[in-house]
C-alpha cells in the first residue's frame, strides 16, 4: 500500500506484508502516546510564540491532542500498524479530529527529531520512578535496620563464617549499593533530559526555531549542541539500561542470600507467605519464588544492555533504522527493574528474621577467634604465633564440640600461658561487634551514624 | 488468594497481587498451549498403556484436550493470570469439561517435568523450522548466483578492492555460511529432543511408568538418563539461541553489504520496493529499512543468549524458579530469526543488481594488479620486484585516471622490458576470475561445482 | 619503517610506532607456531606433489622448518614485533636458514588463508583436550558416585529441600551436562576441521594446488566451498567459545552448591586443603577458593564470547582486519576452561563428603512428606485431602521438633483414620529412595544403570 | 607448600601446584604495585599521626618502600608467584629490608581492604588519563572542523544521502559524544574515589583508624560508609568499564565510516600511511588497518563489561574470592580505550580529506531535493503535493543524468508553474548549509559557536 505512505509518490510496489509486520513499531512505541503529544503540545506552543502560528491555532492544535489522549487513554483510540508507528498514529487521528491545521505540527519538525525527543521524555520519567523506588528500598532497609542493631549474624567472607557483625550492619550495607545506584541514575538524567527537537531531520531547520523555549516548557536543562548528534544519539538509553543491569546485580545478591537464609540449614529468614509458593507435590515445601524470578530476571536486563551495546556497534551517522530496537530493551528493563524494586521493598517488609538461628551460627563457626588471636597480640604474643595458637585451641574446642568461649581457662592455657581471665570478656561475640567501633564499622555507634546519615540523605531527597 | 492455589493450605496469606504479577508466566507460556496438550495426550496414552488408566478414560482425557486446543484455537478459551501459567490453565479447564478424571493426568508427572517437555516439543518444532528457512534461504542465493554468474564484482579484502570476482561466488559464500547454520541447528535438535517427562519433580516417580512409550510417541529418540538433570537441564534453549545469534550474525554481513551497496556511490544494488521506505521529508530518498533493522536485531538475540547466559550461572540443583525466565529469550529470538530469515530470502528474491556497476568499480580500483605482478613472476622477475614495479605502473594510471589495461604497450614497458604484447589478455579482468579455477575459487567451473553441490545438498532435505 | 614491509613500496611513511604496537599479533599468536610450522610443512609436501617444488625443495623446506621449531622450544627464537605476526616471524627466520627457497612456500598461499589454517589446527587441538578433560571428569564422578550409592541428600527444588536422593544420582546429574559438552564439542570438531589453505587471499589461486592433498596429510575430513568464506569464516571459534561458556556455567552450578555444602550450617563436604586457602586474620577460616574463582572465571569465558559475538555483526566480505581481534578470546576462553575441568576433576577426587551432615538435613526437611501424602492417595484419599493433612502433620511433627517417622501411630492417626502401622515403612527415606525405581530416577538400580552406561561411554571413546 | 602461607597452620596438605597456578594473582595485578606501595605509605602515615607507630618507624617504613618501588622499576625486584599478589610480594621484600617492624603495617589492615584501596587508585589514574585523552581527541576534532567549515558532505540517514552539511558540521558531532563520555567518566571518578582502607577484613577494626586521614592523602573526596560495602564493592569497575564500552562504541561508528570513506568507491579520506598497510600480494592496496583493529576491539570492551556482570551477579555478602577476576577486565578495557584514543586522534591528525569527491556525490545524490520542496511549500503548494513534484522531477533529472540546478527553467515549470527564476538559488548547496541556521544546526555561524563552545570547554578542563 505504497499509496498510503507520505513518501509513497516515487515507489512502483507497495510495502510487503512481512516488511510491515516487521517494521513496524506501533506494537510497542505507543507506550511513548503521552510524550508524543506533551511534546507536540510543547511544539505547538513553541511555534506560536516563534509566529508559525496563531495562538488560537496552537490552541486547537493543543486542545485535538488533549482529546487524542483521552481517547487513548479511555480504549477508543484505533491504533493502526499501517500507520508504522506511534507519531504517525496519533498526528493522523489529530487530523481527523481538528482538519488539515494538524499538519503544521509537522513545521520544523521530522520523526527523527520527534522520536527522540519522545523517547527522552519517556525515559526521563521512568528514571525519576526509579529514583523514587531505589529510596523507598532503602528506607525500607533503614527501617529493617534499626529494629535489628542487636542482632548478631555471621559476617562471611568466601561465604565462610568470618566474624560477627550486626544484622543491621549487613543490612546497612545494602543502603549503600542502592544509593550509589540512585546517585548514578541522577548522573544519567542530566544526560537524559536534553533537548533534540529542532535537529529535523539531521542537519537544522531552515526555520527560525526556538528549541530552548521547547526544553524549559518541558523541564529539560539542555539543549542540543549538533543536530547530526541530536538523531542518533542513543548513549542515555544505553546508560540507563547498564545503571539498571547494576540495580539488578544488587538485587541479585540480596536474593542469593534470602535463598540460602531460607534454606532450613540455615534458617535466618522467614519469606513472607505473599512472596513464596508451595508444591502441589511435597506439602512440607515453601519457596522463595520471588527472590529466585528476581536473581533469574537479572539476566534479562544483562540481554537488554548487550543487545544495545551490539547495536550501536559500528554504525555509521546519523539516523539508522537500526536504532528503532532501542525502545524495546528500555522498556523491558524498566519493567523488570521498577517491579523488582518494588517487590524487593514490600519483601524485606514482612519478612521475619530468626536471630536465634543466626546466633547459633555465629557460635558454631567460632566467630570470635579472631578476638582471641588479637587479644594474644596485644598481650605481646607475635601474630603469627597468636594465629597459630588460635588455630589450635579452635581445633580443640571443635572437636569437644563447644565455642571457645566454653572453654575452662585451665584448658584455654594449654594453648598459651598469656591467657587470663579477662579473656572470656574478649570471647564474648556482642563485645567483638562493639569493639569494631571505628566509622563504617559494625560496632553500634558506628551504625546509629550510618542510619542517621542515611535518614538524612533521604530527608533532602 | 492462598485458598485457589493446589498448594496453598498451609499458608497463612494469599500471594500478593504484585507477586501475581511478577510470576505469572501465562502472558507469554501460553504459546506452548499446543506442546503442552501434545504432551498431555501422549502421557495419557502411556498411562493406560501402563495401567493406570482405562483405554477409556485415556480417550476421554485426549478428547477433553481436543476440546482445550479447539476453544483456544477460536479464542473462547479465557486464560486467567491466577491459574500461573498455561499448565495450570489448560488443567483446570480440562477438569470442568471431563471432571475429576482431569486429575489423574498428574499421575506421575510434576509441573517440572511437564514443562521441560511442552518446552522441548516447542523447540524442536521452531528449529525444524529455521531448518526449512535456511534452506530456503540457500536455494534463493542459489537461484541467484545462477544468474550472475558472469556478473563481475569487486572482491574486497579489507574493504578494499582486492581481486575481482563473480557476484555468484560472492553469493555463494553466504550459502556456506547459512549451510553450516542448518548443520548447528540439526546438531542443537539431537539434545532438544530428549524426553524428560518421567522425571517428576525431581527424583522419579515410584510409578512404574515409560518414558520411552512417551518419547516413541512424541518423536523423541531419546530419554532422560538421570531425573534430576531432566528437570535443571535448559542447555537445548542456549544452543539454540546461539545458533540463532550465528544465523544473525550472518544475515547482519549481508545486510550490512546491501546498506553499502544501495548507497548511490556504490549502487550495485536497487533494493525492492517493498522492502524500502522514502522520506516524508526529501522526494529523493530511498532507504534499505529492512536490511536496517535486521542488523540492528542482530543484538536483539545476542541479548536474549547473554540474559540465558547469566540466569544459568551459578545456579544449584535442580529446578529453580529463576529457569522460568527462560522462554522468552527463545520466543524472542524464535520471532527475530524466523522473521528475519524469511525476509532476507524475500528481498534477494526481488532485488535488482547492477553489474556496470559493479564492473566500473572493478575497473577503477586496479583488481587486475595481481594479475600484472604474476605475470612478471612468471616471466622471472622476483616477486618483491614484480610487487614493487605494478605499484609504480598503477600509480602511473591512476594520475592518467585510466586503468592499467588501457596504458599502451610501450608506456608498460617503461615499468619492465618484460612485459610483453601477452600482457594485455592477462590484464583482462574476466580472464583473471577465469584463471583461478581450483575447487573453491571464484573460476567458472569452480562456481558451478559449488551450485550442483549445493543443489543435490538440498535435494537430499 | 615502511621500507621493512613486504608491502612498503607504494607507502612515502612508515607505519607509525603506536601502530606497530597496536596492531602486532605476535605477542600472542606465537602460540600458533607449531601449527604455523606443520601447515607449512602440508603446503610444502602438497608442492612438491602437485611439481611447484622438487621432492628435494620439499625436504629442505621441512627440514628448515623443524628447525625453526626447535630454536622456538629452547627458547633461542627471536620474536620480532616489527615482524607483525607469527608467520612473517617463522618465514623469515626459515628464509634466514635455508635462503632463497623459503619464498617459494608463498607459492599459491596467502596469510589470509594461511592464518586460517594455523588457527583452525590450533582450535582442533585444543578442543581434542577439552574432550580429554570432560571425559576425566566424568570419570571422577562416575567413581565417587560409586563410592556414595547409599548416601542419602535431600534434593533441592528452589533450593529447598524436595525428596530424598542418594549422592550418587546427584553426582551422575553432572555427567550428563559433561556429557552433553563433550557431544557438542565433538560436533564443533567437524567444522574446525575444514581445509582453507588454496583460497589464497580471497579468490582462489591460478595454481592447480590440491587442498584436500593437504587436508588429509593434517587429518582433516573437509575442504573448504568457498573460498570467500573460507577466509572470512569465524563461526567455528564462536561456536567453540560457546561450548566453553557452557561448561563454565556448568562448573559454576557444581562450584556454587560446594560453597554453600563448606558452609558450617551445611557442612555437607571437607574441601581438600590442597585447593582451599586460610586466613591470616581469621585462624578459623577454611575458604573454598578454587570453587570461588572457578565460579568468577565463568563470566571471563561469557566475555570472550560477547566479545568474538559483537566482533563479527556487520562485517562485510570477506577478510576484515578486525579478525585479528579473534584469537586472544579464545586463548582466554581455552586456558580458563583446560585449568578449570582439570582442577574440578582433582578437586573431586580429593573432597570428603559427610553423610551424616547430609542424612541430618533430610530427617530436618521432612522429606518423606510427599511419601505419606502418596501413602494416603493410595488409600484412596483424594491427593489435595492427602497433600492438606500431610500439611498439617508436618506442622504437628515441626512444632514437636521430630520428623514425621518419631511420631507416635496414634498422633499420626489424629490427622487420618486410613494411617495404619504400615506408614512407618513408607516414611523410611532409605525406601523413599529406593522406591523410585524407574528408569533415570533416583532408585539404587537406576543408578546402578547410570554408572553402567557412563562407563560403556567412557570406554568407547 | 602450605607452611609458606601465613594462614597455613591449621592445614595438613600444602596447595596444589595446579591451584597456585589458578589462584595466583601477581603475573597480572603486579600492575598495582606503585598504588600498593603509594596507599601502604599513606596507611603509615596515618598509623603514625593515631600513635600506633613513631614517626620513626613511619619514615623506615615509606622509605623503605621507596626502596620497593625503585627495585621494582629497575627490574631488579624478582615477583614470587608462591606469595599470590602483589601486596605479599611488596610486604615480604619491604619486611627483608627493614626486618619486623614491616609486620606493624598490617595493624589494622586486611588484604581486603587493601586489595581495593589500590584498585580504587589505580582506576583513578586511569580514568584521569581517559579524560584527558578524550579531551585531546575533542581537541583534535575541533582542529579539523575549523579547516573544514566550507567542506561539503552528504548528510546521511539510513545510510543515504540525506542533506547537505559541512565536513565541520560532521565531525563535530563526534565532539559531541566524546564530550560527554568525558562527563561520564568525571562522574565515574566521583564512585571511585572513596577510600575503603579500615574496612579491615569485613566488619571495621577495633583500632581508632582515621580513614579520613589517608583519604586526604591520597586525594580522596570521600570515605567508605559500610565497612561490609566496602570490602564488597566493585560498581566503580564496572562504571569504568561500561564507560569504556561506550567510547568504543563512539569510536567503532567514526572508524566504520573511515572504512567505507577509504573505499574508492567513496574516496572521501586518504588515510595516513602511518596507519595503514598494504598488501604484499596485491600491489593496488591500502588496507584501512587501524580502524578495523578499532572497531573490532569494541567487541573485547563489551566482552570485559560482560564478563564483569556475570562475575557479580548473585554474589552473597562480602568479600568472594571470584571478585579476584575483577582486575583483568579492567586492564584489558584501559589498555583497549588508551590507545584506541590515541591513535584516532592521531589519524585524524594526519588524514586528507577530499572534498571534491564528497561534493560530486552531493549532487549526484539530489541533496537540493528537501530545499525545491521546501520552496514550493513556501509558495503555497500543499507540502504533500511540493514532495510528489520534486520527485518527480528528481525522476527526470536522474534519468536525464544531470542535477536539478542542470535543468532549465523550462523544464522545470513543467513539473509546476510555481517555479520561478529564483529556485536556482534555493537550489544551490551551500545555500542549504547555510540556511540551517538555527542553534545546532549544518549553518556556519552555529558550526562557528559549537566551535567556541567546545574551546570554552577545552579551556576550562
Amino acid at each position: 500500500m505504497a499509496e498510503k505512505k507520505m513518501w509513497g509518490g516515487r515507489f512502483a510496489e507497495g510495502t510487503a506484508a512481512s516488511m510491515e509486520a516487521y517494521s513496524e513499531s506501533v506494537s510497542f512505541d505507543r507506550l511513548l502516546y503521552a510524550e508524543d503529544i506533551r511534546g507536540s503540545q510543547a511544539h505547538a506552543r513553541m511555534l506560536a510564540k516563534q509566529g508559525f502560528l496563531t495562538d488560537d491555532e496552537a490552541k486547537i492544535i493543543c486542545d485535538g491532542l488533549d482529546k487524542v489522549r483521552a481517547e487513548i487513554e479511555s480504549g477508543e483510540f484505533v491504533w493502526k500498524t499501517e500507520m508504522e508507528d506511534v507519531h504517525m498514529n496519533v498526528e493522523s487521528r489529530l487530523t481527523e479530529i481538528i482538519g488539515p491545521l494538524g499538519g503544521k505540527l509537522h513545521t520544523a519538525r521530522s520523526r527523527n527529531d520527534q522520536v527522540a525527543l519522545d523517547f527522552r521524555l519517556f525515559v526521563a520519567a521512568r528514571l525519576a520512578v526509579w529514583k523514587e523506588l531505589l529510596a523507598s528500598l532503602v528506607r525500607t532497609y533503614v527501617d529493617r535496620a534499626e529494629e535489628h542493631r542487636e542482632t548478631m549474624l555471621p559476617g562471611c567472607t568466601h561465604f565462610q563464617p568470618a566474624q560477627p557483625v550486626s544484622l543491621a550492619h549487613h543490612l546497612l550495607a545494602y543502603c549503600q549499593m542502592f544509593k550509589r545506584d540512585h546517585e548514578r541514575v541522577a548522573d544519567a538524567l542530566k544526560r537524559v533530559r536534553v533537548m533534540p527537537l529542532g535537529a529535523a531531520a539531521l542537519a537544522g531547520t531552515t526555520h527560525p526555531v526556538a528549541p530552548a523555549v521547547v526544553a524549559e516548557d518541558l523541564g529539560f536543562e539542555a539543549v542540543f549542541a549538533n543536530s547530526m548528534d541530536a538523531v542518533s544519539d542513543r548513549d542515555f538509553v544505553l546508560e540507563a539500561v547498564f545503571d539498571g543491569s547494576l540495580i539488578m546485580a544488587h538485587l541479585s545478591r540480596m536474593c542469593e542470600e534470602l535463598i540460602i537464609w531460607a534454606n532450613p540449614n540455615f534458617g535466618y529468614v522467614k519469606l513472607p507467605d505473599q512472596y513464596s509458593t508451595g508444591s502441589s507435590i511435597m506439602p512440607q515445601k515453601k519457596n522463595p519464588d520471588a527472590c529466585e524470578i528476581m536473581r533469574g530476571k537479572t539476566g534479562r536486563v544483562v540481554g537488554d544492555l548487550m543487545g544495545l551495546l551490539v547495536l550501536i556497534k559500528g554504525l555509521p551517522m546519523t539516523y539508522n533504522r537500526d536504532m528503532q530496537e532501542d525502545k524495546e530493551p528500555f522498556f523491558d528493563a524498566d519493567r523488570t527493574v521498577s517491579a523488582s524494586l518494588g517487590i524487593m521493598a514490600d519483601m524485606l517488609r514482612l519478612m521475619v528474621f530468626v536471630p536465634e538461628k543466626m546466633a547459633a551460627t555465629v557460635k558454631r563457626g567460632f566467630l570470635n577467634a579472631t578476638e582471641l588471636a588479637d587479644y594474644l597480640a596485644a598481650k605481646g604474643v607475635p601474630f603469627r604465633e597468636a594465629h597459630h595458637i588460635t588455630g589450635a585451641a579452635v581445633a580443640y574446642a571443635e572437636k569437644k564440640g563447644v565455642g571457645l568461649e566454653d572453654l575452662e581457662l585451665t584448658e584455654l592455657q594449654e594453648f598459651s600461658g598469656e591467657i587470663g581471665e579477662d579473656v572470656y570478656a574478649v570471647l564474648d561475640y556482642q563485645a567483638a561487634i562493639e569493639r569494631r567501633a571505628t566509622p563504617g564499622g559494625t560496632g553500634p555507634k558506628s551504625v546509629a551514624a550510618q542510619i542517621g546519615a542515611l535518614k538524612e540523605w533521604l530527608g533532602s531527597l
